[in-house]
């Protein structure tokens, strides 16, 4: 907005670089190939601990001990019991978006969820309040994901089983089956590792929308609708569909070279950020190989393979596995259908934008740039009513 | 996000002034008390002009002849036509967010509408469908809004009537009746110059969203997100609610001493971007004396006492009324219920978001700047779990 007094400053294009929140909430070292929540090392919390106690130490500012730990997994238990009003509208919702826009469902679920709360502005509410909201939300998007993905099938939704942890709880709506402490490992570890990554596009819009003081439903639905952006990023099942049409080690070469002739991507390698490994592929690369078996295998050499043909054909650009390689590796292993890929970065990610958004609202200042008016500059009087076009354009060549 | 060979960029708090974007759509010009949309004065085009040339003018790049007028007015009465299984879902809506949340019912019903008509992310369509996106969104939100509006009152919504411009129709399915002339022309102004408006924060989420390639409900839902937080301004019933409390004109002097003492806020007087008097403003209040009445007379009143009181109050601030005053009187006079005044504001700006998103989208870079890490410095290593609390603060208390 043009304000008195002020000037317009100019900055990169898409704002690159351009610092727009501050945050101590962690930190991403793309020259160290390293990143961090709130000092601790993301993948050793991802190696080490749960789901609930990274999420604790990024809401709260510290690790929980035992028995915190165990007040706020009975608090996430209880926050994610879904009201009755709530789930009587999943069925409608669940038919509009059967066609795949699962992210969409999740959007007004959150949306319905927070009605039937009765959420208010943050800037209405007290820290607790605002802590309330956050908790609420990340808590039952998994659930809500699970009973939209069942009703699309055609099944009833299980019921939560309040004696299971947020993983395990999950990996039990979606599969049907309560997973062994391998497998819910391997989910945490997924989950523990993408809560939070840097300021992307889609924590930015969180950041955005908090700024002006809604609640946190309003923060979470825009970040789940730049999340669903082509540019965003992050296709866990795409990197699965490759190794598919791959097919066997043996034929990685031949495919690789045939894709960057036609100029295509090599779906799962390279990073904005890392030119070393990645360090969450590198986490669920060791994750998976722990339950080995022909589609690991085929995985492990299939990266070998494409490594080796882009460091030929791609010299100078170092291009290594990125985190949907081994990320679909690991959710198909745990049993997640490829449609459910991307909504279970949802539910990870819900963490982040909920302690983002939070850290912002907390801050006060909303967030407002500036545009600059580019069009031509004299104004013009208003012309008489025209009857006849004095533009041949038609009307939808015209729209940008 | 921490890009390699990338030094990060200090801005102002906030991103103040900081030029996100480059627009031809429009420019505000504080120290003129003028603004335009594609050098059309805005307040013109509102005074001599239609809402749906306006919308088009944004749109297309220009004004219609009277044939692409009477086209665009067939195309936008065929894009609010709603869908039966989005119409199947609208109570249920309406009853969860029958608490007042009617932007939020509106998210969830666009959201709804987008995915029955199956939209694709911006990236993957051709301009001409993304056109039909915007038109779409825009077209059906009064309809949208007016059925939740009758479903929240336990009333059937009326059906659209194809013979009804889009303002004639929505005041016909809110209020029940067909407006005169002068009440549409009245709604039409205030619609008109409410589409667009500088850089604010709803506009900015969702051209953030949009620069994702994410639909375009994805990008509206965003900003009316950020459009319910308190700081994004703009609360026309407020305004009313003041003038209500002052009840006659002999009563604004003292009543504003007590609320300035009060430190309170005067709803509906001052404006960040204005320094003279709101465009506006004085557009509306021409509007509403060419009906007369004792609740025009007073407004008019109380406008002049405030004024006065606060310059005598505030030297040196020039506090004039904003668009808030004079719209909220203009929409009573329009038989629309306060509850429906932000909706209707959101009727006015999904034509101005709609098209800022596809200026963005054409644009094709993501809007991705970077936050600065502000934490304590040094990693830590993950401490050994520990059965005891080593700090005395509360879980609640933590939360930022």
């Amino acid at each position: 907005m043009d304000r008195m007094d002020d000037t317009l400053i100019d900055v990169p294009r898409g704002l690159t670089n351009v610092v727009a929140a501050r945050t101590e909430l962690g930190d991403v070292r793309g020259h160290e190939g390293f990143y961090h929540y709130r000092q601790y090392s993301a993948v050793d919390l991802a190696r080490e601990r749960t789901f609930e106690e990274a999420w604790h130490l990024l809401l709260f500012g510290r690790l929980p001990d035992d028995a915190e730990l165990a007040a706020f997994r009975a608090r996430i238990v209880a926050a994610r019991q879904v009201p009755e009003e709530v789930e009587a509208v999943l069925p409608a919702l669940a038919r509009l978006t059967a066609g795949g826009d699962a992210l969409a469902g999740l959007r007004m679920a959150l949306t319905a969820l927070a009605a039937a709360d009765g959420f208010r502005p943050l800037y209405d509410e007290p820290p607790a309040a605002r802590v309330e909201q956050a908790i609420r939300l990340a808590a039952a998007t998994p659930v809500l994901l699970a009973s939209l993905h069942a009703l699309a099938e055609g099944r009833a939704p299980r019921a939560s089983r309040d004696d299971l942890g947020q993983v395990a709880n999950y990996l039990y709506l979606v599969t049907g089956s309560v997973p062994d402490a391998a497998h819910e490992h391997a989910l945490s570890a997924y989950l523990t590792a993408a809560v939070d990554h840097g300021f992307n596009a889609s924590t930015f819009t969180a950041r955005v929308i908090a700024s002006t003081g809604a609640d946190l439903a309003a923060a979470v639905d825009g970040a789940l609708g730049a999340l669903s952006g082509p540019l965003h990023g992050g296709a866990p099942s795409r990197a699965l569909d490759t190794l598919d049409e791959i097919g066997t080690p043996d034929r990685a070469e031949e495919w690789v070279r045939r894709t960057v002739a036609g100029g295509g991507r090599v779906m799962g390698f390279g990073h904005a950020v890392y030119r070393t490994e990645d360090p969450r592929s590198r986490m669920l690369r060791e994750v998976a190989e722990g339950f080995g078996g022909p589609r690991v295998e085929l995985a492990v050499a299939v990266e070998q393979r494409v490594q080796e043909a882009l460091a030929e054909l791609k010299p100078g650009r170092e291009l290594h596995t990125n985190v949907e390689f081994y990320a679909g590796v690991v959710m198909e292993l745990c049993g997640l259908p490829r449609s459910m890929f991307t909504p279970t970065f949802a539910v990870a990610r819900t963490v982040g934008w909920t302690a983002h958004a939070l850290e912002q609202a907390a801050d006060g200042k909303i967030l407002r740039p500036s545009a600059r008016y580019v069009g031509p500059a004299a104004p013009q009087p208003l012309p008489a009513r025209r009857a006849t076009a004095e533009s041949e354009a038609g009307v939808g060549a015209g729209g940008r």
